[in-house]
């Protein structure tokens, strides 16, 4: 093999113009990925870039894609090391070319030992400014948002890290639609108040405010996953909050009883089949607090609640919530959009909504925020 | 990390039903991957599956794809050295996992270095039977049947493997819809009678009879790219040709000198911008030659000259030629199809056919082949 | 021309196997068609085919769509007269022809002169029975359920006839999808409290328990548009109200002054351009109300609230009204769904949903109503 | 009915501004509209038109289609007698409407009866001149260049005016993209030498130097449909000849006895299913000499076989005549293009291409002679 001579190695905290996307912490020796659409992204005028990854975990693995002026070219599973991954070669040294190394799978509360850091790159050429887009969103979700059954076939039933997709994803697609930056929070199984299976403790909102607090284990912790966020960093326009599909589905599972306190949790419906009413009325409260917390730390935001990909029996009471929130508050500036539903034809692996469900959501969901934005 | 003690290591040559797609030689310690779509398929049941490969080259590194359940998942660079590669872990070890490992970027003329190796692979669980399936066609073609353009954004211009794809092509896609096998022969900017611009070298014919012929260097040579195909071994029910574009392209281009015997080498046009008649003559006689060869070979194949991705000013020449062969030889399992022609809408990078052009050509292809295969 | 000798002439109350479609009285001397989607369908034994009508109007003259076998091949305006029009001819006599006469204009308020009459056919075959479709379903709604400018380039602004439609709309393509019957109630510029410019007497409830008393005059009286509807004649499995759009245009349009008592109508909005809060509840009343006047009158229907084609400012206000009516009464076979809302794709004349956008809510209604039926 | 007494009616030979298309004679008084996608055209500053046409036929009665501003509003069956019908009415008189009042079905030679003749208009306003377009295209065919089938259910098998649309066309289609005017010269079931069936009396080139030689009687011969056609009143840029679908029938349908001569007119196929050789030369023959024709008399203009909507068999045939007329006589603006062929999915009524096929044909030819008339 041939050997570039001219390639010089840089330290991530060395690299001037470089972007970082996704929530993390201030350190760059290395540089941590914790959610499912970090990334660093890269205008390198170079003829060769490198990135030097290290990955690790105890059951699921990192995913990266790479994209080359916003075109996917490369998905790659990253097996446990620090090693150098080739990003490109062999192109003409005078052209910019726009780089993202994008984390392809969610933060993983379910594994202590999963992470995903940048240390290093090394390249031939030099670093030119990223463009500042005119938007910010962040999006606030469960699987759907984290691209759980966005890539693989309509077969697959494990729960793998191979099936999530950052890209194949109504946050990506609609933000490239807006020509906006965005952020990602989100876990498969989560809601606003319960997971799921009734467990109280995998909601969303009691890790809003840190960094990723919603991973677990000492690494994670060292890592600064659970430190407070600095929301003054990264204001966004508007805050798309797509939840309730899990709080949904507790109703209709088993009760979730505390491992510690032995206390039991579970969401009742009525012998006709509908909701109980007070189950209803505490997820609709965790939903108008939620709302308190996400003005309290985005003051001038858009808030969306964007719900119905897969179903929408929650919608009733996350209007009734966003009503109890308006007029306790007075704020205006939230509104809800139902999502278009998943179909046989748009479904995609672990009935999940798929690829094309995913584009059908982002063509509304954008249309609409282009409205609010002004466009 | 957690490590899994119950995987073992298999040499390829000790694992029964592989299935190895592409033309290669009988060598399977290791087994080469020469062409673009060359593959080894297995149907796994285990919860984890690597593969050991070898990459080497001067220039241009070999990429693969992934396909679980023949659905892509992961697609990336092999940089040189010989290493594992993790395809799949974590996955439910009763279920029967269908995996192909394809080789996304065409032989390499150009890089004598080149070279693509599977060594072995390692797994916790065991391998069952492939299906065979009921047809088998062979492409012909040049950088359109390559791939080149499939994959990358529009504004591509360098010539590097990364724009390459044999996922995103009208060969896997035809093969799919047909549920056919394929193998595939292709060399970018290779023609009929020359490449290009006007190498009478650079031609798929002379090639043909090879495993690989058209690589160069020792190490091919010693790979057995050189040898005699052995065209017993796997007889096509079609064969499609898709050449032309470069022979056309010739008659626009300069002349080319060989370095060796000084000869210029030169497809002439009249002064009025039409074709000079004596080098189409020489052009079909080179289509004629070929369908003779084609024929010899393939005894019972149905030969399909497709034509017409990047427009198709060769039409009538390839028609006259075919007539031509018909009538000499009475062969009358030979036919011309036109292909949908490239639009702004579905060009690729590199001003090549993007995957949309490849899914026109293919719903085309496909629905003429089914007449022919009397679906 | 040749003349068919063969033809006899029916009064449309001698044609047995004769399938009336929409609201009417019982008179068939001849039928009336009052509203939108109106028509009367044979199954026809015959060579030739001509229906006998009347039309006339002060105004809005009425338009007919015919379908033969489910598709549409002719829609022409029905100038003022009594006259013959021939349906098919030259036919297979010995083949069944499905055949579909359809009003495609909404009931006319604003012209008390306007008025479709069916009084005979003739044939020179037989009339053989329509089979029973599985589903029924009624639609209540406004100008989009109407299919105003659902045909007509996007220039045309005039509010003529012509740009009406029952076919391009999603009104017909729902029921074709889930293979149902169906009705329509509906009006341009009309809601459920009030017109899109505050007239309260333009409210659809009001005349909900009559055949048609929405249009005007002594010849609609005399032809029994105001005569009590039987629910008991047909009763829907799914009642889908689509109303909405026009009650939220009252907040944006100027007062309306009753001219006979003078009192003034006005849903107000708050000075930051939010709805005024008691107009609001003026109008889930209103909302209210109606559902229970459908339920009354639809005991076992599925009540399905269905808006967002043009905006969706009221959902709030509409999600409110169901859940006050829920409680209310402890009905739940009442629901909410978002359509689709359109956009500069999908847009059709006069600023109203196009062919395209009515195919979009068709798709997403049919699906969510496969749900409710339990397809 | 309110009656506009401002309505003036004008012959049509008085009418200024009018745009006549389509191949017919000098007179006026009345127009007569011989083939399909003939039309008068308007551009109306009125509330109101009407037209007065008259139609006859012993067999096969004429339809229209009406487009207002460019969209199919109305389409109607034209039952025999003279009588007015009303384009538009209460529309606002300000403002400019086009209007085109197209026949939607062939020239008829199977019924020496049938005509379509306009007489007059009747408006409240002006005319004002129709824009010139950049571009004149001339198309010939057979039943897919009619329309046959284009409109219809799939089940449809009467030979009837009915399922023939000049709108749902790929002439009409084709010219709207290209922003050009175009005539249509076509005959179900006739081909460049005969018809399907063997009859060599049904080639169109026999009649292409008439205005319309191929209807038949005295009543049309009265009305000039024989008279020469004056080729320098409309030099078109481009004539597309789709013919061969029945020329290839031939050889698979039974001989033709001329009931005049008793000659038996046939073309062979071999034992082996294969084309006669001889047989095959004739109508190789045919295309060339139609060719020279067709350049007599269109001296500038592109001449493009396009053919394979219906399969594509004759191809080589047609690619050896077009190659001989260049040889013969040197003429280089003379090419083929195969067309996209029906599937399945874009199959229409009796068997013939549907509406979709027409669209992916014209999205094709569209392209193609976009490169040639140098957009």
């Amino acid at each position: 093999m041939g050997v570039n001579e001219r390639l010089q190695s840089y330290a991530l905290s060395d690299v001037s113009n470089l972007k970082v996307h996704g929530r993390t912490t201030g350190q760059r020796s290395p540089l941590t990925l914790f959610w499912t659409g970090s990334a660093v992204e890269l205008n390198a005028k170079a003829s060769e870039l490198w990135v030097e990854i290290e990955s690790d975990y105890d059951l699921y693995e990192p995913w990266i894609s790479i994209l080359i002026n916003g075109v996917p070219v490369s998905r790659q599973m990253l097996t446990a090391g620090r090693y150098w991954i080739c990003v490109f070669r062999g192109m003409n040294e005078n052209v910019v070319k726009n780089v993202r190394i994008v984390k392809d799978v969610q933060a993983m509360n379910g594994d202590p030992g999963c992470s995903l850091q940048i240390h290093a790159v090394k390249s031939d050429g030099v670093f030119v400014p990223v463009e500042e887009k005119p938007y910010k969103i962040e999006f606030i979700g469960d699987s759907i948002t984290s691209g759980e059954g966005a890539i693989g076939a309509k077969a697959e039933e494990d729960w793998i890290p191979m099936w999530f997709s950052a890209i194949h994803n109504y946050t990506a697609m609609t933000a490239e639609a807006l020509n906006a930056e965005y952020r990602v929070i989100s876990q498969s199984g989560w809601g606003v108040l319960t997971s799921w299976d009734n467990n109280p403790n995998a909601n969303i909102p009691d890790y809003y405010e840190q960094v990723c607090g919603l991973v677990t284990g000492d690494k994670n912790a060292a890592l600064g996953a659970g430190d407070k966020y600095d929301f003054n960093s990264w204001q966004p326009d508007v805050v798309v909050i797509n939840l309730g599909s899990n709080d949904g589905g507790a109703f209709q599972t088993p009760a979730w009883k505390d491992p510690v306190t032995g206390k039991v949790y579970k969401q009742r419906l009525n012998e006709d089949g509908t909701y109980h009413e007070e189950d209803l009325a505490t997820f609709e409260n965790a939903v108008t607090r939620f709302l308190d917390r996400l003005r309290k730390n985005n003051p001038e935001a858009h808030l969306v609640w964007a719900y119905g990909m897969l179903g929408f029996p929650m919608m009733p009471a996350i209007y009734r919530a966003v009503d109890a929130y308006t007029k306790q508050v007075g704020d205006t500036k939230v509104s809800v959009i139902q999502l278009p539903n998943t179909t046989e034809e748009t479904v995609g692996a672990r009935s999940h909504p798929g690829e094309l469900s995913h584009r059908k959501t982002a063509d509304a969901l954008a249309e609409y925020l282009k409205g609010i934005l002004k466009f």
